[in-house]
């Protein structure tokens, strides 16, 4: 008997077959490489879901079928903040990070005109390469006539400290910047700038989506006060996530309804959802060896890739980034058609954001980065997760090689055919 | 070989254990009876549960990866706007009733102060009984300085109509009324109410969190501007809902951020919640037949309560209700000691809405409805669901006969032994 995990599956082989790996290979009908878009749900765990539903009450309940959800949720809430190093009151679960960005920002701007901030901390601070539900959320409190300022970010993917150190003053309530980018990988100096923040008596929230499962990064050491994550991004289920707000902190609520969350969130609790992030918290506590094995991985790729197919540049290797992240521009290539072309050969990649199909316009994260239109649109963004192998790099950067010299083949032929 | 089924799931007797009806009974270890709390998932739909999950990708993935789940959440669109008979653009996925509440109520004040509704439309209306996600909503309205009417009921159930009437006028912008308050059951006349606040150019919201499944009405008919659902109240999954904006709404976002649901509501979808919608209105429409049933059992429940129990009043008996829905005020019966009783008798009931446990606080529904404190603190609600069997009733009712006497036999022993 011969055992492999796909994707946290375990699939039982015959030796007849485990020694056939030709027959293997052939299996797998797709390779996916697009983890920072979302992950797999995580097979072990699959298996867990059957129970977790029999625990149907409504946790506010306060018979037997609501006091068994309540401590499914009692004890995510536990492996949550056991993980981040932190107290489990200062975790609110709620549907995922686009609710926890918008619910942060616009809650700090209900409590600034409450008056429950001081008048004069009426300006905020905010990366350009944020996720539309922070950029989204200033653009808000930019329509309602106060000042956000836009923290550039380099076409290396460094972050403008000179900017962020010569706006920040005591009239900033907050800063907002992401621990890593979806797109470049890129990593910022969350320590360092959410210390500077406080040094002016300023809030800082970091959106900690892409860091999960990529990352050794010490939660706790950052010092952020509001941080935000999502399920979907480290093997657990779509549509639920949490909220770190550091105790006392200005808080308001987004949804107020019902005492869930101890008043912080209105809603029945997606019991399944919360176990699921649970459950995945301790599966990363114990999978921290595969960050290492990923960035080796990343690496082998990259170095196949420089190799093989000219006009090829990684963005933002110039500074630190996440470990499985590979973000690159080719050369006379249009991402779309490219990233069509690998799905038909079954590698699912991006050219950056998850982004909505129909929308041909190229990302504004690149753009604000400084890259030209023409340069955003001929990106690609390859991004691993803890069940990719070697195999499938190969096997990728092959298909990579073939599909972009036929494309450049086929502008070359046109360009010829036009004059 | 026999089969039945217990909450949608199938269970398969051998013909021995069928013929012996008393070992069944024996093997419900408990009866769930607080169907508006929440649901069981539906069994039968467990089963899919794992094919649902295999289309992991993000929906907004243009990839072969993400077109899958994107398909998944086109289809439960199309199954509940034909559910609702209206248009599968109306219908905008969320994390349950909570946040589609915040999101209509909050988001047409934002409308309102940024001119997009005439400035002289700058009053509300809401019934006193609504869920604390409608009635926190207005209260935040309320803390803008602004007007919201209270619309009172009576202690019977009905709605203040002769107060609605008298409010309407050219300068209410948004009321909002449930279908059916989830305590007494009672369902208001939300087709009048909603044609006369189209009259004076009001719009119209309706929470419609108890109605499904538990009533006949043709949702189309009853013309409200917005609707707000949670999946968990109809057998599908928690953190799932969905929200109805008739065309043409105004409407603002409470979560801004990706494209996602023609950008009004940010966030990766969560494809299993969805689905689990899709699933569980088609198993709605074809069992209509259900609601006769439900009623025929919850009429005899309160016959024989009536029968064997002092001191009964069944709360908005005088009014039209939920079929499934008995609530009861108890004299000299405390609610919560009486819960905790069934409960270690094996019986999952409520006093009221799901409170938290430790708030001994009375229902502000029962008391807005002019309740005294010690008529809201001595009720019980029992709410039936689809697999609700009369063997359930009939051991309830013996239960709840027995415990009455022996907390009253006790508060009796009490009083004489206090004088």
């Amino acid at each position: 008997m011969f055992i492999i995990w796909i994707y946290g599956y375990r699939f039982e082989l015959s030796e007849s077959c485990a020694k056939s790996p030709v027959s293997m290979s052939l299996n797998l009908r797709w390779s996916y490489l697009d983890h920072n878009a979302t992950t797999p749900v995580w097979g072990e765990m699959i298996q867990e879901i059957p129970k977790w539903l029999n625990s149907f009450g409504n946790p506010s309940s306060i018979h037997q079928s609501g006091r068994s959800p309540k401590n499914i949720i009692r004890e995510a809430r536990k492996s949550i903040a056991d993980f981040l190093r932190v107290s489990p009151l200062e975790i609110i679960f709620n549907s995922g990070a686009s609710e926890g960005n918008n619910t942060v920002i616009k809650g700090f701007y209900e409590s600034l005109i409450s008056g429950r901030i001081p008048a004069e901390r009426n300006e905020f601070m905010c990366s350009l390469v944020e996720h539309p539900s922070v950029i989204k959320s200033y653009k808000f409190i930019e329509s309602k006539g106060l000042k956000v300022h836009w923290i550039p970010v380099s076409q290396k993917g460094a972050i403008d400290l000179a900017f962020f150190k010569e706006k920040l003053s005591s009239k900033i309530g907050l800063v907002s910047v992401m621990g890593a980018n979806n797109e470049t990988g890129n990593i910022f100096p969350i320590k360092k700038m959410a210390q500077e923040a406080h040094e002016v008596g300023a809030f800082f929230h970091c959106d900690c989506v892409q860091l999960i499962g990529k990352t050794l990064i010490d939660f706790l050491d950052l010092n952020v006060d509001y941080a935000t994550f999502s399920g979907h991004k480290f093997y657990a289920l779509k549509g639920t996530g949490f909220l770190y707000v550091k105790k006392n902190s200005p808080y308001q609520n987004l949804i107020d309804g019902g005492a869930q969350e101890r008043s912080r969130r209105g809603g029945t609790e997606n019991t399944l959802g919360i176990a699921s992030l649970g459950y995945m918290v301790e599966v990363i506590s114990n999978q921290q060896e595969k960050i290492d094995e990923i960035e080796n991985l990343r690496n082998k790729l990259e170095a196949i890739i420089l190799n093989r197919v000219d006009g090829v540049k990684i963005t933002g290797i110039e500074n630190p980034r996440l470990v499985n992240t590979s973000h690159m521009t080719l050369e006379g290539i249009d991402g779309e058609t490219l990233l069509m072309n690998l799905d038909l050969e079954g590698f699912h990649v991006s050219t950056g954001a998850a982004c909505s199909s129909g929308n041909p316009e190229p990302s504004p994260v690149l753009l604000n980065m400084g890259f030209t239109r023409d340069q955003a649109q001929s990106s690609l963004r390859v991004s691993l997760g803890w069940n990719s192998r070697y195999e499938e790099i190969e096997r990728f950067s092959l298909a990579l090689e073939k599909i972009i010299i036929r494309l450049r083949e086929i502008k070359h032929g046109q360009k010829y055919f036009n004059n």
